[in-house]
């Protein structure tokens, strides 16, 4: 199995770690190697179809900023010279236009290529021609990071719930809101909780995406088409992020036993990212960075999962259980 | 695929309704009916090699209070006589000595039949046994609605979670116990919450099994063997119920932003049931009687999974799902 990943950021060295970490796991699960032929930043690639060390290229990278020596304008003709079978696009989210991402999964899916993501942009744009291309080829498409990180909701609806008829998901599905969400419940303004989230490093200088649900609007979208199989995008969720929260509606809310949530919501018929009152013990009550997806079934009934919805190696980790998957299916 | 029910209790109801109502869906999985050819309760059966309709039995059963007109003394030799592919074993607990439950199961691997149970006593005390005779004999043993009903754990880990290393398993297994200690978070002390319990047909009139620990303490037996791969039995486990918690030791943690709440603990090392502090907030700082599972990786790091731990249909739920994932690895 010959790997290209394009994007070599935070995520793309994460999931050269864990590749580096389990290549004795994958050895004996398929009686092969896994081998990354080539690795692109924005900028630069290094290829080799024998395979590159996934730890020296992070040491690479971290050393020089470049991943390798040779420069590029174009990524889909790196991709068009090199042999390989999967791509892990994991380069930066464009969630207006797509990017880069799009461009590389679009030749990949093209090509007859396997592909892993947690590329949130060309989902949310893109998914329903992305998926067509997939079937036409005789693709996998994966992208259990894509939503909510280590939390396996894709997977686990599709695999562990295959029998359910999913009535809906309704989720926290942005980590950064749901802090400053936690931190409001201790008395602090929104504005002071936001500070304090960019000084930790969870919400960026520029919060809008954030704050505004746009992120959580991408990854309800994600779960419309993907487990729904509705044909949505963004332009079609009902947004409303979570800057009007004041103190004094946490602190009446808390007063009635409950949290202010920020929940995306997705059915056959809701597409909905909005503040919303949650008992405090509910499963969806949580506080701090954590995701969590609440999956209601006829039989089952609610069943609802939770994790990390970031972070580098949690990140990769989601890239690690679509790699087995797909390798599953393979054998 | 020919099943043989062996328990026709609530969830082997629920199973017949499911399988029901899940008809279709599994025809065009699969291309071929499912047939029930024999449902046993404790003292008679209904066999048809041809197929027994799942809701005249359901019905046959509320109307008369029996499955079938045959009656038997020794349910070995009705499953001897019956050819059949797959035991579905929901007859009641024995968690003292696995009761008949533990024979059926037995004989059924003997002869080489795949098994799916939720049935604690017999995997509680003799998991090992068991493993080993369906590994010898080429069966199928699954048991996912053992441990928490229709929470997805026992799949969750074997499946979506096979390429992390998994550090511990902490988690509410009993949902009876973990209603009485949300109600006293409200202020009431035990013995008014335990009666609430009962009266709410959470608790039964012996409260011992769950308010003592046991019952949490079977799960975390079967998720060590199960999981950890370690060979434990029930009286492995240090096991430390709710009876001594007190309104005070309740309040007091309160006003600590903390809820007690009883938990089982398994990993390498730990076999342990006990009552914890938990944070309010917290994926385990669940109120009502909901069951919950916090798997700590090495990559995604904490996952938790919440769901209904016990219902008729939510239990059946959780063996619907055992036998789809059968049915895929035999086709």
């Amino acid at each position: 199995m010959r790997i290209l990943i394009a994007g070599f950021g935070t995520v793309g060295q994460g999931f050269a770690e864990v590749l580096a970490a389990r290549k004795e796991f994958l050895r004996n699960r398929y009686g092969k190697d896994v081998r990354i032929v080539c690795a692109m930043d924005s900028k630069t690639f290094a290829a080799d179809p024998k395979g590159l060390e996934p730890l020296e290229l992070v040491a690479t990278k971290k050393a020089t900023g470049k991943v390798g020596k040779e420069t590029y304008t174009d990524s889909v003709k790196v991709m068009d010279s090199v042999e390989y079978d999967l791509l892990v696009e994991v380069s930066p989210t464009d969630i207006k236009t797509g990017g880069v991402g799009l461009k590389n999964i679009r030749n990949a899916l093209e090509h007859g290529k396997d592909v892993i993501t947690v590329n949130k942009g060309p989902l949310a744009l893109n998914f329903s021609e992305l998926i067509g291309l997939a079937k036409k080829n005789k693709c996998k498409f994966r992208f259990e990071g894509s939503v909510g990180g280590a939390m396996p909701i894709i997977n686990l609806c599709r695999e562990n719930l295959v029998g359910e008829n999913i009535k809906s998901i309704r989720g926290i599905l942005n980590g950064t809101c749901n802090y400053i969400l936690s931190k409001m419940d201790n008395g602090q303004p929104f504005e002071q909780a936001l500070k304090e989230a960019q000084q930790m490093g969870y919400a960026e200088t520029d919060p809008t995406n954030d704050v505004e649900g746009y992120d959580a609007a991408c990854k309800v979208v994600i779960l419309a088409n993907s487990i729904f199989g509705r044909n949505v995008t963004f332009s079609d969720v009902n947004i409303t992020g979570i800057r009007s929260i004041t103190a004094e509606a946490v602190a009446l809310a808390s007063s009635h036993n409950m949290v202010i949530r920020l929940i995306g919501e997705v059915s056959d018929t809701k597409l909905e990212v909005s503040p919303r009152l949650i008992p405090k013990g509910h499963p969806l009550g949580l506080s701090g960075t954590l995701n969590a997806a609440q999956i209601t079934t006829d039989l089952a009934g609610p069943v609802t999962v939770t994790g990390h919805g970031a972070g580098r190696i949690e990140t990769a980790s989601a890239i690690l259980s679509d790699f087995i998957s797909i390798m599953d299916d393979r054998d």
